[in-house]
């Protein structure tokens, strides 16, 4: 079984999605993505599918979960670097990810994080505890 | 044929290399680095390779000619990410990956990219020029 590798960046965990998800792989996902979370206090979760062509509702089902995950953990979740087809597919089958948002790349996605974080525990937070705000 | 994607932050790309390199897919990874250096004037390339098992001579060379592709556009290449067993396999092999740069993981090689950057453009760069000084 393969597994997807979870990058650290300041505060921000990075999963970058390339191989076909099994469920089995899928679910080894979720438990890493909670340890990491745990481990290094991350504030947020950037989800990359730029290089997923096909999407189905599992898949779908798979955002919604790592979303909620994270969220046990004070974590947002963005997705980000859908490609053209894969969103239109998605709207053509009626498939949603759940609520979970969405950006067009990683950058954006992690700015977005950003302004979440400092919505939920407010613009006081320091350059130490974000280091992210200088990089957006 | 499967591609690798390359995704940005601030000065620096990024590859995570989660599949089984054919030949094709290596030719195409350094072809599109070499646009993405090029289009997004990148100083400097991470490659990551935590999820990588195996390693042979073909993949030390395809780090040191993407590392060789880089430094003609001025930008720096840095390996993450290697796990134990293949940094053993590569040393009892005699293999070298070409004289590139490693690092423990992303953080540690986005610190060495930026020092890099500053010994080769001087520390007078100022922050809005190298926005990844405050992350790390």
């Amino acid at each position: 079984m393969e597994r997807v590798p979870i990058l650290k960046i300041g505060g921000v965990l990075l999963v970058s999605i390339q191989i076909d998800l099994q469920d089995q792989s899928v679910l080894a996902l979720q438990e890493d993505l909670a340890e990491k979370i745990s481990t290094t206090g991350a504030h947020g979760v950037v989800i990359d599918i730029s290089a997923v062509e096909i999407v189905d509702s599992f898949i779908g089902r798979m955002f919604a979960t790592i979303a909620s995950i994270s969220q046990l953990f004070d974590a947002d979740t963005v997705v980000v670097g859908m490609r053209p087809a894969v969103a239109i597919t998605l709207v053509e089958l009626g498939l949603t990810l759940g609520g979970v948002r969405t950006a067009l790349d990683l950058e954006r996605g992690m700015k977005i994080l950003r302004v979440l974080g400092e919505q939920r525990r407010g613009p006081s937070s320091d350059e130490d505890a974000d280091p992210l705000r200088a990089l957006l």
